[in-house]
């Protein structure tokens, strides 16, 4: 049976997962959660997911959540190519980049939480795009040095195949540029941001070759 | 060379790695790192963390970040007793559970966000208050039906033993208390938070029970 991936076109969470299934070379199907229309709010996705968030991975029998667990796991059930590292001092940085992203960048700019900022809170278009690069900023100037200052950055993050960090990485990129905020401060994420988008499995992954996808 | 870590009494993050320390029995320095009084900003600090966030542990000539990242490490390195489970099905939903904590409430109600959200924003205690519990109570909600239902929940998050989706849930469960949230929607939560806390590895990583701590 193949996988079945609940997603948005312009999730980042989402992204991320389908880039690890295309450098794993895994099938899968899409299942189009329409974030915008409150699809995720629905009583069927909910039953899915109860964080009303995607992704979600439905592999055989199992329902995975959370991006960068179904990430892990796909890796331990389909070990080529390698998302991580071999030693844990590696693995630990390789984790710890992608972290950034994923627990201090995408989740303070996710769409629920700028919904309360202009919902709840009253704050104006102005006031939420300062947010957003204000986040962004904030972790890519800690990202940014972390890989200028480490000879294991190469190519990729970490050394001469992308892994979990360029998977992590490369979404958030693509959202910095959605909101326009300035990338020459951060001329190794740059860099690498272009080096993964000229492979297939990064490319197929954009937002704009997905099916549901919105000018 | 015994292990440092920089952290803070009343950071979560922190609370997690301390907890997994101890589960592991492994001995560590404290270096403590007052984030209202701004320490996490010195360039003493940012040399260590460029994220200026805490916690940072250092082991033997290596420095890791972020909590989960370090936690896979220590787990990795020292490998019993294990916090993860063996199979991959099982250890997705662990890591999936501690990852809607690390992801999905503490980023969000984060210090520095908070102080975004009073200086730049200039939001009451009130509003903050209102926007603290709204994300745990958005979190717990579904970390609870996750619990509900699933037969793996037992006197823990997974099974019989401690591991890290109770290393993440714990430390929440204080910082819900502190704000005086209501917890008894989450009877599961609840109930599992009082089987860890009657541990000595969880009891002695509380706040309460740090060198820093404060009143």
């Amino acid at each position: 049976m193949v996988m079945k991936l609940y997603g948005y076109f312009r999730s980042s969470a989402a992204f991320r997962v389908r880039i690890a299934l295309n450098l794993k070379k895994l099938e899968y199907e899409t299942a189009p959660i329409h974030l915008r229309r409150n699809d995720q709010t629905t009583a069927d996705y909910l039953a899915v997911n109860p964080q009303g968030l995607v992704p979600t991975l439905k592999d055989g029998g199992l329902t995975l959540i959370q991006s960068l667990a179904i990430i892990e796991y796909l890796n331990e059930t389909y070990p080529e190519p390698p998302l991580l590292p071999r030693s844990a001092a590696d693995r630990v940085r390789v984790r710890g980049l992608a972290e950034i992203v994923a627990c201090d960048i995408h989740p303070i700019n996710n769409l629920r939480v700028l919904r309360y900022l202009t919902h709840s809170l009253s704050h104006d278009e102005a006031a939420i795009a300062a947010w957003y690069n204000h986040w962004i900023d904030t972790g890519f100037q800690a990202f940014e040095k972390l890989l200028a200052a480490d000879r294991r950055t190469s190519v990729f993050c970490h050394g001469e195949a992308p892994g979990l960090a360029d998977v992590a990485l490369v979404p958030q990129v693509i959202n910095a540029e959605r909101y326009q905020l300035d990338l020459s401060p951060y001329p190794t994420i740059t860099r690498i941001f272009q080096s993964c988008m000229r492979l297939e499995p990064f490319a197929a992954a954009h937002p704009d070759n997905q099916p549901d996808r919105e000018a």
